[in-house]
């Protein structure tokens, strides 16, 4: 029986099984033998080891509900009664509402009776999937499972690899393909729509079978949405309707690169003052021991206590005014968690402003060398007070961004005031922690002024957090952990709508015999300058790692891409604006633009820059030469001017000079023009 | 409402719950919140590998068997209806049958239904439990899961070791804690019970949670038994009358050293000829290559066609005679794969004799650098002709034992000729390859002078596979794939109704880097003197490998630890003897004979041999000294003759003077005298 209901939404029943469509595209097969819904409960087993989470679970029990019964049908959309058999009492009732190309689903009926859910959405053999919140090992997720929840992402990410090993030997800390800082229960499929719940629950969207996805949480979601767009850009910008967008950039941001360094006051005049000699264009600097170091038996620590360290930075709250109108911004450095008997940490405790252990007690987390309080941002008084930390300490001391770090620690067996059991509230920890530097900004008027920069995410990132970066890659060439990783970092999170992203300049993590080498330093730099932000980074061990001014030569090298970078500025502020406008990322995978060419699906380390510049980032060591894939229109080679047209193709691609492409035709070739003739390197 | 049976049998009801006990015992515990029986579907994903299998389960359904009807109850029993809700028309029913200590359930109703089966039995918190065939990284199986499926066993068998790690990177065969060779759903428990179930499909004994034990099975068995004992001698010895006992081992075994050899009859002449130069005991030469080589890519591996190669071996239809008259017997080797293109392979393939794919052709397993077919042993005539295979071309030619090696690879997409799953007849194989070598020996009327011993393993080894040795141990001090490892390995089988073990004197697998050293072999050899066999192995890289004859020092050793190892035959064979009669096994751990100290429970690397002697072998690299526990009883230290009580002592253990003890008053004592008499080392 088929029933038409609103344009867009359709219920075909046949005996004991049904179909919906919504705008003509299969969302449920539903049959006793494959069941639409499964429900079920289960005990897990969580493991945390300084933010790395090993999660088991025992399925005590699973069944699906096959029979079915639609109990009500409006205009609108239909109700559904489903339950295991006939004769069975519990019921769980979906009703499907549909409006404007949108499906959403309630769930309604013995929704508490069950701790675990499973729902099957129809799939096709050839189906790709995107998004899932930002991943680093997989752009398009077919053929795998992704659990979902905020943690340390892993040292190595790939068990094959001998710096994975060592880091799950000597701290459990070496991951795998889906651990990320930013899950999100939200898929695009290929098939032209985005399938998003809305949940904090532990989460494992399943991918690998032809005919379904499986979608797997710990609770019954009291909704999920399902919404059709004509293309890949209409279905991220609906979704960031929904979901939110992140506001434009400053536009200092625009200036020149964002130099990481550390050590007090001289020491970043010093540095300044030697970038400026060599005509480096510093638009910022960011010190994050702008707050202070701890000394712990491991060395140098930051002092998690969020206020200027006068001894560390004296004149800092002049300098940064001097530096300011040389047009050097000065950014620092906070995190949701607070030093054990630091002065903001004894404020807190006093105010009864900490997440509580199951004793009542202040949940003590060890971050490796030294223990903090975590701030119970379930607390809205808690909540307005950190505001108020950033506010008076960070704002009004003059900062103008810092790095929001971390969000992902957040322990389930803690007691926090809202109520909610922390299982629920670890997943939505990361865009609380951004709303509370969001809307610090925000009310302080500031918005235009500020930035700041965040690796953790969830739901509610895409309008809180106002620019990702890709957290902290190993200092090598692996796929799933060093340089090549941050490209499916981008173009994942930007189809989940958060469009602005950059990493790193060299990575972060030096461990277990990893070192940055210059070589590797120098891939970075080009690969960021062709991203919305460059920002360099010391590193974890800043003395093992090559840095941009250990040399001339590199340092050239830094100020030649930053050049190139700014040079780019017009074109990059138009894109972020339309990310800001329309949820379009900056960032965006090749079928974004070019999506009548199947090959371009499952390409993951080359991207669009905007709907112009195609970048294929070089990933590799010791190579001089590089295979791009083109779609097929007619390109420019930046460095050369040769025209191309679709296909793969090889380039010469010495350091300095990334392959990179443009649209012949472009209205900004002029700066396209102006970069190959002001920085292509002589031979 | 109690109700008594048959004295030993009672279940008591009250509402939603009952618990049953067999001789006081709980064995069930069942409630609405955590009823006895799950059931449900699932469909498994399973990839081999040389032998390394990776099995995923998805677990489709699975529900709780919450209400029950007592159905029928007689004097010697009572039958239980299981249903998931009053309402339900699916009904599982279980017979319990009460007789002489045993409780036995059968199982009818919709059996079938299932594909997935759990079986909740009560525990207790500090409840031990041990068996499930040939573990050989834990004694205790409490606090983990124990997969139960036939297959290599890995390299490194822990994710923690480098070893393990480049296993699974080059072969995808690390393995882990829970892999072997020999399985079996059995164990025995600390309350006094066994349980055996009677399945050959893929289980899984979970025995993590304090309240229950749970069995998971991929059918739903036809039978579980239950036996109590008054202790675990009588247990094992109960469980053997069940499963089976191995007759006793030849005289010829204990004349001496079997030593493993290779290279043809010169070689061999050459090799005995030294040995016997040396006065080293030899009882066999084992020549794993007296039917011939085969040269691939990888180098020389052995022709899997079970023939006298008359090339390899010239004369050694007339010299295994002569060294038969030496007092030297000559042992073969044999698997239940043939090669392809040899004279049996051709003979079996054109009597459809061999396994097939789902094509019908046959099924060709790759064995490393060579294809092989599989012997249909569920065929009947092509049993009889493995059989005769065996009786014409070994046991008439003159052999006096073989490695009968191999049975785990049967791949689960395999067509049989008894037309069963080849996924339930997987774990069948080894017991079936067993068979065909104990009746090829038995129907020859040489049970009495021929033995074979083999390393797959499962019911219905202990009727069929005359004696074990313990696989593939890495050439290393690995715990859990070393030396160690087969001291766990001895005794869990043992108590698995296989009583006979032994290993391969300095271990097999060199691999990435392993190398074995003249250390480790000198501490094989002082262990494998205390065990019923004494056999060297080349291992799989001789020249990578220390050898007994490589220098004069490791010459004298052997010498001196087969002399010591001769001088115990006596003992030997009465506690071999022991374990034909009753299935006491020959190694056990010091709990079978100390069950009132708890302390004895968890002890794995120290053992009894037979009632009179402790044995601690030293397992680790560089030490003098060695640290045993001793039960409650006077001990006399085998090399010094100096007294001790129980408790933990440290002992001197320098190079073959292992940490042995015997009983004070031992009727054997003078064996052990004489033992310290003419072997102690002069200092």
């Amino acid at each position: 029986m088929q029933t038409k209901l609103k344009q867009g939404l359709d219920i075909h029943t046949n005996g004991g099984t049904f179909e919906v469509t919504l705008d003509s595209k299969s969302i449920f097969k539903h049959s006793p033998a494959s069941p639409c819904l499964y429900v079920g409960s289960g005990e897990e087993t969580i493991e945390m080891y300084r933010g790395n989470y090993h999660i088991e679970d025992y399925v005590v029990e699973r069944f699906g509900l096959k029979t079915y019964e639609i109990s009500r049908k409006r205009d609108d959309g239909f109700q559904i009664d489903f339950k295991r058999t006939p004769a069975d009492t519990e019921v769980l009732t979906v009703d499907f509402l549909y409006k404007d190309h949108n499906l959403k689903l309630t769930f309604s009926g013995d929704r508490e009776t069950y701790s675990r859910f499973w729902i099957r959405i129809a799939a096709d053999s050839d189906e790709k999937i995107y998004g899932c919140g930002e991943q680093m090992s997989h752009l398009n997720l077919r053929g795998k499972n992704f659990p979902l929840w905020t943690s340390e992402p892993g040292v190595g990410r790939n068990k094959k690899t001998y710096t994975t090993f060592l880091a799950d030997v000597h701290d459990k800390a070496g991951g795998d393909y889906y651990h990320t800082n930013f899950p999100q229960p939200t898929y695009l499929s290929s098939k032209k729509y985005f399938c998003h719940v809305d949940t904090t629950a532990y989460a494992d969207f399943d991918f690998r079978k032809d005919q379904y996805h499986e979608l797997q949480m710990w609770e019954v979601p009291e909704h999920i949405m399902f919404e059709t767009g004509a293309d890949f850009k209409e279905l991220v910008s609906r979704l960031t309707k929904h979901l939110g967008r992140q506001p434009e950039l400053p536009e200092w941001t625009y200036d020149g690169i964002w130099l990481g360094m550390q050590g007090g006051t001289d020491a970043v005049q010093k540095k300044i003052d030697e970038a400026r000699e060599k005509g480096l264009k510093v638009g910022a600097v960011w010190a994050q021991d702008w707050q202070g170091k701890r000394f712990t038996s491991f060395g140098r620590r930051l002092n998690w206590n969020w206020q200027w360290d006068a001894n560390e930075y004296p004149g800092l709250d002049q300098k940064l005014k001097e530096w300011k109108e040389q047009g050097i911004r000065f950014l620092g450095y906070i995190n949701p968690y607070l030093i054990l008997d630091g002065p903001l940490y004894q404020e807190a405790a006093a105010k009864n402003y900490f997440v509580l252990n199951q004793k009542d007690d202040i949940y003590l987390v060890d971050f490796g060398e030294f223990d903090c309080g975590i701030v119970d941002l379930t607390n809205p008084d808690a909540f307005e007070w950190y505001k108020r930390v950033i506010q008076i300490y960070m704002i009004d001391f003059g900062l103008d961004g810092w790095m929001a770090d971390f969000g992902e620690y957040l322990p389930t067996d803690a007691k926090l005031f809202n109520g909610e059991p922390a299982m629920l509230m670890h997943n939505a920890w990361p865009a609380l922690w951004a709303r509370v530097n969001f809307e610090a900004v925000d009310e302080a008027g500031k918005t235009e002024e500020i930035v700041y920069f965040m690796r953790a995410g969830y739901t509610g990132s895409q309008k809180y957090c106002r620019l990702l970066w890709a957290g902290d890659q190993s200092v090598n060439w692996d796929l799933d952990d060093g340089i090549a990783s941050v490209i499916p970092a981008a173009l994942s999170a930007g189809l989940t709508g958060n469009g602005l992203h950059h990493s790193d300049i060299g990575g972060y993590t030096s461990l277990h015999g990893n070192k940055r080498s210059k070589e590797l330093l120098l891939r970075w730099l080009e690969l960021a300058a062709f991203t919305p932000v460059m920002r360099s980074h010391e590193g974890n061990r800043p003395t093992d790692s090559h840095q941009y001014d250990r040399d001339e030569e590199t340092m050239d090298a830094f100020v030649r891409m930053t050049d190139i970078h700014t040079t780019l500025a017009p074109y990059l502020k138009e894109i972020v604006k339309e990310n800001a406008e329309k949820g379009i990322p900056v960032q965006r995978p090749l079928f974004m633009e070019f999506e009548s060419d199947e090959k371009t699906y499952d390409i993951q380390y080359q991207y669009m820059l905007g709907r112009d510049i195609l970048v294929a980032p070089v990933y590799e060591e010791s190579v001089s030469h590089w295979r791009v894939y083109l779609p097929d229109v007619v390109w420019i080679h930046l460095w050369t001017g040769e025209e191309f047209t679709g296909g793969n193709v090889e380039v010469e691609a010495p350091l300095g000079q990334p392959p990179v492409f443009y649209r012949k035709g472009s209205e900004y070739a002029d700066l396209y023009k102006k970069i190959k003739a002001e920085y292509t390197i002589e031979k």
